[in-house]
């Protein structure tokens, strides 16, 4: 029984308004995997060129990250981001996308992560995501998908094909939006919901995120911080919390399911922190704990006091 | 021992994309009277001319609303405001603005009104404001003051002198930032209390809203609406949940701070369903119960499912 994952393992160059980055290691599953493995073991499924870091692999490695489907094309190069974030960090330009080994990424699920009990399907092409589930012989307990715009626009097909797949979608607002055609989340949620997925959270940033399931709607709150530093991978980094949290308990009761998106805004929460992966590397379970009793702070109110 | 209400009572004009209201009865202190008096007693000061309904004023004399502070000038007119809302409903613009009678408002308090325990001081010019402070002979338990960008923008060194004088203020998430020159609401809280306010509640519309309190923070959610049909209001109703809720129970605690944000979030839930003031006359006391047991559902986590 196992927690697989899928998605980008990339090189990021990244500008804010604190500083410029160079190029460091980033992509979806990255992310994921740094931030889950503080919960459970990771079977991780990727492409990277003959340029990833060695040592990378192997520091997810002594993170009880498998990386037996992950792929490492020796003559291609890793794929690569540049973007820039605007003054009020919600928004970026992409300055540089090389899709390289992504561009024909063909993902191989090892006959050793047929386990398989939850899936974690990073932003990739739906094509890519579909592959995966399609070669899994055993359903998975359950099946988490990320998205963004981007498939939406060019592969909207594939995602459909994929919703219909999933337990969890997750996106942000104007995903949710754009993927629905609505303005009102909450309308836009019963849209989502028809195409598939069971359960939906959608992102808002700084400010939280929603889980919508059978009618009933949680609101995780964002921390507020001094500083968001380097947003990039925050999104995967919740992703990872969430269902690091679910693998871990093996509870996937709406009730736990709440438990886990305040496991994934806490996550997210450190991420910002540091440019890349950096303080997701750094922390320990220690601070993760304090992390969430200020999260339970945050939003503990007493409402007997209304008399 | 009372609550004490003062802000404009007025005529509004509203277009949003669900319709046009005709010339409805609006103004900051009208919402503030119709939400708090669901909870406590109300002394209002504000002016109105001739033109305001005589069974508007019936009306709210009926919820116990006080009206000795309200100046009636019979050959003038009242506040006028007309505005449309863009299709998020987050922003709008302004078409007229009319001052008429709050032009050169002079607000009196009446000696009925010495008793003032709780003063909420609605968006108003910062010298009203403090004129009504600067007439109470004793201070009250708590003042509450709620202001706006375009006072930052023309009446700056009122507004400082009116911020040294309350407990707490209410401002949304733009105007904190223009009050305190800084995009981090983290940042900007802690500066925006050195100006003053001991405690400071930040607005974000759909988003919730955060109370900041001597280093600590609390995060309340708004809830996920399928529709707003009309947010004219919405933050004045936010404030009179909030000041009703403290008056009612006369206890100033942080804790019993947050659940009268609570209690003010689900009144705004209110004022939004429907055109200016007319969900707020309607709503009965089950009502609001309902909503706020829909607040607590919204923001329960058990953080023991961390094992």
């Amino acid at each position: 029984m196992s927690l697989v994952v899928v998605g980008s393992m990339a090189f990021d160059d990244i500008e804010t308004p604190f500083g410029k980055s160079n190029k460091i290691v980033g992509g979806a599953a990255t992310y994921i995997a740094w931030c889950a493995s503080n919960f459970t073991g990771v079977k991780q499924i990727s492409v990277v060129g003959g340029d990833f870091p060695e040592e990378e692999l192997e520091a997810l490695t002594e993170r009880n990250v498998l990386l037996e489907g992950v792929q490492i094309k020796k003559d291609e190069k890793s794929f690569f981001w540049a973007g820039r974030y605007h003054s009020d960090m919600n928004t970026r330009d992409t300055l540089i996308t090389e899709l390289n080994v992504l561009g024909d990424f063909n993902p191989v699920v090892p006959e050793s992560y047929q386990d398989c009990e939850f899936l974690m399907l990073g932003n990739l092409s739906p094509a890519v995501q579909l592959s995966v589930i399609n070669q899994l012989k055993n359903k998975p307990k359950l099946i988490v998908l990320d998205t963004m715009n981007f498939w939406m626009n060019v592969a909207m097909d594939d995602l459909k094909k994929v919703l219909l797949k999933i337990d969890v979608l997750l996106v942000n607002d104007s995903e949710a939006r754009e993927l629905s055609g609505e303005f009102s989340l909450v309308k836009a949620a019963a849209k989502i919901m028809e195409m598939g997925p069971k359960y939906l959270i959608i992102k808002k940033g700084e400010h939280g995120a929603l889980l919508f399931y059978n009618g009933q709607v949680f609101y995780a709150p964002a921390l507020p911080l001094e500083d968001v530093f380097d947003p990039t991978g925050a999104g995967d980094t919740f992703a990872g919390g969430f269902i690091g949290h679910l693998a871990k308990t093996k509870d996937i009761s709406f009730e736990n399911m709440k438990t886990a998106i305040i496991v994934g805004s806490a996550m997210a929460s450190f991420c910002v922190e540091k440019f890349g992966v950096q303080r997701l590397k750094e922390i320990s379970k220690n601070d993760i704990d304090e992390r969430l009793q200020e999260f339970v702070q945050l939003v503990s109110f007493d409402i007997d006091l209304v008399s």
